[in-house]
């Protein structure tokens, strides 16, 4: 553990840390501390005020309201309904570990890279969040929402792509299985707990086959990507 | 309706409203159409950029940003878990009702008083995120920040009192009913659609019959809820 965390110890690898750091975000950050945090995984610190955890619970608020002005601004006559499905395609957990990773975070983050599980977890999306909280702490609100836009939203969240996904995804699947005589179902496979919320792993079937899965803290928005998944699967 | 609007409508009415909100919110607005809007219910005004669904939608998502920053700092060595259930206690749909009422806001939202299902919901907790919405876009971040301290966290949530309240409350509903001889049970009584969410209500019962109830966007919530209503009614 000691050699992992040694990258922060002498002055020439912090220097090259802020370099990568400034490569990623984009600006030369003040407190320097904040995003060694933001970037530490519990795998390898454990202590709550060491690892990144906190700031995820921070970075995923400030990012709720960045995004949420960003659509009320950007759409001033839908509905509430429109506004908040259109949040959950933005800020669901894979699509924040699919941007952390185009972002670069995986280089930068320090985590135990022995440790299998996390292969198949979304740790650089709660990175990614636990980063906003970082730089909201160091920057302020306003400065966040600019970067948020700025790096986050406009490079990779195409509002017109979003848009379009059919919010009855779901429907989508069931309507193409039952011309084909195929059977679609949804069932939970599992359901743990993550910092004390109930994270959900939703399986998509066809003819009793697991064909996708996905995991979300409710079982709406599990079900919701595990869909996606099969719809891309089957080439619908 | 149009004379439920038309206390908007002459000058003095106008200036009249504009006291008793200032009176509310402690401030002087500038945008004071904004803030019509927030509280306008939809009973009142059903197009999405008139009544206050919109601005619920954002000031939901500002206050869980300004809560989340609160908590991180009052409890610097906290982990994740211990934040997001402190968090719950705060900001759920009930007790933002109740805040909303204390805080006078029943007197200046307009809404159709004659709908008699409006009376058991709770439009006053959703008015109060709709206003926390109009003075984040009236006044910016910060202000919103230290409005929503002094005016909604500091007066009404004390946080020693909600750090003990019994996370496992219904744990504690259990262990009376089993040292009673009684039996208690939690059942999905309702569950509807409210802009695209799932609202949940659950019952708590007691040898079969129902002692009090709750709603929430999730199952744990309002299980918690409903047997924190039957600890009370309970006298435990």
């Amino acid at each position: 553990m000691a050699s992992l965390l040694s990258i922060f110890q002498p002055n020439k690898q912090l220097s090259s840390f802020k370099k990568q750091l400034k490569n990623v975000v984009g600006f030369t950050p003040n407190n320097i501390m904040l995003y060694k945090t933001a970037l530490s995984h519990r795998s390898i610190r454990e202590g709550a005020d060491e690892n990144n955890e906190r700031l995820e619970f921070l970075g995923d608020a400030v990012l709720g309201s960045v995004i949420a002005h960003y659509l009320f601004r950007k759409y001033p006559y839908k509905g509430e309904g429109f506004l908040t499905e259109m949040r959950s395609k933005m800020v669901n957990r894979q699509k924040l570990n699919e941007i952390a990773l185009k972002m670069g975070l995986k280089k930068i983050t320090i985590y135990n890279k022995f440790d299998g599980a996390l292969k198949t977890s979304q740790i650089f999306g709660n990175t990614l969040e636990a980063l906003v909280g970082a730089v909201y702490l160091d920057k302020g609100y306003n400065k966040t929402q600019t970067w948020v836009e700025k790096y986050i939203i406009l490079p990779h969240l195409f509002m017109d792509d979003l848009e379009v996904i059919d919010i009855n995804i779901k429907n989508k699947l069931y309507g193409w299985a039952n011309k084909n005589g195929k059977n679609v179902d949804f069932a939970t496979i599992d359901e743990s707990l993550e910092n004390g919320r109930r994270l959900f792993t939703i399986a998509a079937t066809l003819d009793g086959e697991i064909i996708a899965q996905a995991k979300a803290f409710n079982k709406k928005d599990a079900s919701h990507l595990a869909a996606q998944i099969a719809i891309e699967k089957l080439g619908l």
